[in-house]
């Protein structure tokens, strides 16, 4: 028998899955908080933030893996001798400031009052001024890496962070030798051997793995400072996903029972779960459908397609370009409307039935006459990445009227996150990267066969599906499965995700049930007079 | 002391007040629901009736009109010798078939299993092809006055009521003596002299004070036996409204212990509540905010308004054309939202303030943030009269996000529904038509001050309003009175308004709260969009 660990960091807490490589099957699962959670009102120790913080204590992140790591390793059932490699992935962009050593600069007494010191979780939205200057300059001086990333370089990337420390503690950034994303910072901590992941130095970084880092031409620009700085406290080997980052460490190796087994490169949480699906070829379409969704497109080819987020090298699958894209809001635009939208009644008929108030909206939706007129809405809830790119758009539901029920209401909230899938896929198609089969994953993707069946009809594809909750972590184990190669590991992640993924075997197929195509043109047309025609979206948003 | 009666009759019930002309003051009230209330299924003997019917039985009128003439006259406070006059309104256009004597024919036993002989509501809709066929002639034939009607015949008018039964029961239609307004009806069978309103004839039966009636050219084209109709089963005086029918039986002044004392002309149920509320100059707009809202605007010149659903000389105040437009839903859309859409959370706190519900989101609304962006709305949930006369338009929410709260929403609908007047205002200015005063009545108006508030902003004016809910009924005291003029009534509508109507005396003035030009301007984009420009609303209502 042969194990690896999945280690999968989220926002508030890391589970760690215990998994056969022959099977996929999670022996073994724990979950553990991390103990300061997210500081976004007060810093440990009492000190007031300022608006838009949201820092983590990286210690805590050592803390809740040992107690999971702990966890899982204390079956009777199985020998952690059984155990060839650890894998990692890590909720990204997450940066923090460390020694040469490894240690976070929080964990310092002197700078244990000072928030710059602490981990900026990708939700620490402060240094946002930066990214603005990053991405106008890097515009005008026509840095060629900014046509990767849509034209702007988000407040939550590893850059802004580090410019925001530079400039309002010019201190504490000279003490620094390391900025690094969290991910780095575990995997550094198991293996003590530093280095940066492809995934997140190519999202997150500003790296490509050919033309490398923006230069100092356009750096010293922005700021005197960040002269050499990708020589110096950004700088670090950068290895492809797949491979190790190195071996634990003998003392941890003693501390957890374990061998020094081998550890991933770390992968940022949406991507790993690729190959947990089985998205492994060129034309896979991984989407992550959650809160919001997250597109992993595999191609071989690599093209600048307009509204896509990035692509990157060895950004999901070793060896082939992953393409990202997705929409900012997608189950959160469900749970705003059941749950803050949704007269008490629907509440009380769930009940009785014994059904969640989701799967009772869906019976209720089967139910709607079909001569009843749809009505049609623009799923911009939280703004638009597909693909026009503008946050200051809002959402729209057109065709009300004094028969309109909230299941008629979900029911064009659902349809409108597919046609909004279908708009992205289709700037896929249009520059050349073909989407062969769609693999969906994520919280609703596994919940939620209504939504399934109406992706499959709108999008025109079977949508294969998984079923597991914890794709991201068995994922993980994947990773850790492809670093022990050496070690009884696989040495191909075709191969590792063949034995150890999780699909649903029978894809769920379009139906006839409803032509979707005269009202995907109704969509487009919205689409394109609110998201490029007119300006009243934010005007509306301006008004005061 | 004198005192008139003012007999209401609406959809369900009959209303009766005792008012002093000196004051206004109603000295007693009653209510008498129709015994059969509304047939829309069965006929009262269990014939099934087919859709869109809307039957009611005349003598139910009768009935309860005694019944509530006798409540309020056996108050032992007055003297009935005090009575000197009789009004009556009607909701409209109500149709029933009678003999010359005034016999409904469903009264007759030989008719009483047979739908066509009972009086068919304003909501009985089954005449629609016959409907169609006469807005279409009349284009087609370019007959002068379907313009005065916005180019479109509504199936619950006269013309198409009747030419429904003559096309489905010739036999019927030709034991018809007259087809009336239910409203003629009940002034002829309390004065047995047969008049006809200048008010109805004009609203609902394509008569014009000066060119009369459609000519015989264009009827015999929509069907031969419709030749000479206006002459013999549509004839009758038409009088203006003001004058009075006639007066009391002596039969009927005994049975109700009245002297014989005037009956006026009978006046629609919306257009009877002017005067009660002042709405007597030109330059006048009583906006009746119901469920739909209805406006009457007062003129000294007649000019034809597109949008506008017709005018009438003598059709709300004797002597001024009197306009008619209106949105087919407002407090609809208030209720639909309220009722159907509003969390569990929101009922229960509004109970715990002891709030009723809508006082209840008014009290949220004002705690908006004031930075919080704004959502716009196209009041269009059943279809438009203001001033596109669209059925098929249906109504918009733009601005939605992940923020936005059930108070966001009823907001933005309110002031939809403000626009949308807006809108209307503008058309009567940009035609000629001055709107120099606004008055507020109807359900809405007497409860809503947060509404009237909003409607004062966006209209930039100052909304005078009434909080007496039983204005119609108050108005058709006022007819009584003037009716009465030879008997100690007055003899001008302006001297009955001033003593007998009941207007608070502040008006709700615009304040700076918020100026609403740019979401004004915005709304006339959506407006325009989607009314003019896009033909999405109509292909989204056909798509199945």
């Amino acid at each position: 028998m042969k194990l690896t660990i999945g280690l999968d960091f989220g926002t508030l807490s890391v589970r760690a899955v215990l998994v056969d490589i022959s099977s996929g099957e999670i022996i073994a699962s724990s979950v553990s908080k991390y103990r300061n959670a997210v500081m976004d009102s007060y810093l440990v120790n009492g000190i007031k933030l300022p608006n838009d913080y949201a820092l983590q204590n990286a210690l805590d992140y050592i803390e809740s893996m040992e107690t999971v790591i702990n966890k899982i390793t204390s079956n009777n059932t199985i020998n952690n001798k059984d155990i060839i490699g650890i894998g990692v992935d890590f909720t990204a962009s997450t940066i923090l400031p460390m020694k040469a050593d490894g240690t976070p600069l929080s964990a310092l007494s002197k700078y244990e009052n000072n928030p710059h010191a602490y981990s900026k979780l990708w939700k620490h939205h402060s240094a946002e001024k930066q990214a603005v200057r990053i991405s106008e300059l890097a515009i005008k001086s026509e840095a060629p890496w900014i046509k990767r990333y849509g034209n702007k370089i988000s407040s939550e990337w590893m850059l802004p962070k580090v410019l925001e420390i530079l400039e309002e503690d010019l201190k504490l950034f000279n003490e620094t030798d390391y900025f690094v994303e969290a991910g780095d910072f575990i995997t550094y901590y198991l293996t003590k051997s530093f280095k940066r992941s492809s995934c997140q130095a190519g999202y997150k970084g500003i790296w490509h793995s050919k033309s490398g880092y923006p230069k100092d031409e356009y750096l010293v620009k922005l700021n005197k400072k960040l002269k050499d700085i990708y020589n110096t406290k950004l700088s670090g080997d950068i290895l492809p996903i797949g491979k190790k980052s190195g071996r634990l460490t003998s003392e941890l190796a003693n501390k957890y029972g374990l061998k020094q087994i081998p550890v991933s490169v770390s992968v940022i949480d949406a991507h790993v779960a690729a190959p947990a699906c089985q998205a492994v070829n060129s034309g896979d379409m991984l989407m992550i459908i959650g809160t919001s969704s997250c597109d992993i497109v595999l191609s071989e080819k690599e093209v600048n397609i307009p509204g896509i987020q990035g692509v990157v090298k060895d950004g999901a699958i070793p060896n082939l370009f992953a393409y990202e894209s997705g929409q900012p809001a997608v189950g959160d635009i469900f749970s705003w409307y059941i749950e803050n939208h949704l007269p008490s009644g629907y509440y009380a008929y769930a009940k009785g039935n014994n059904q969640n108030i989701y799967q009772y909206m869906e019976d209720r939706i089967k139910l709607i006459p079909k001569t009843k007129p749809r009505l049609l809405a623009l799923d911009w809830w939280n703004g638009n990445r597909s693909v026009l790119v503008d946050p200051d758009l809002s959402g729209i539901l057109v065709g009300y009227n004094l028969q309109t029920t909230p299941e008629d209401i979900y029911r064009a909230l659902i349809e409108a996150t597919a046609f909004g899938k279908r708009v992205t896929i289709e700037a896929y198609e249009s520059n050349g990267i073909e989407v062969k089969r769609l693999i969906a994953c994520g919280g609703l993707a596994t919940k939620n066969k209504y939504l399934l069946q109406c992706y499959a009809n709108i999008l025109k594809r079977p949508v294969f599906f998984t079923e597991e909750e914890y794709a991201p972590a068995l994922g993980a184990a994947i990773f850790g499965a492809l670093a022990a190669k050496d070690n009884g590991g696989y040495s191909s992640i075709e191969v590792a995700s063949k034995y150890m993924s999780k699909l649903v075997e029978e894809p769920i197929l379009p139906n006839k049930d409803f032509n979707y195509d005269e009202l995907f043109k109704m969509y487009i047309e919205l689409h394109d007079y609110f998201g490029k025609h007119s300006k009243l979206m934010k005007k509306l948003k301006l008004l005061q």
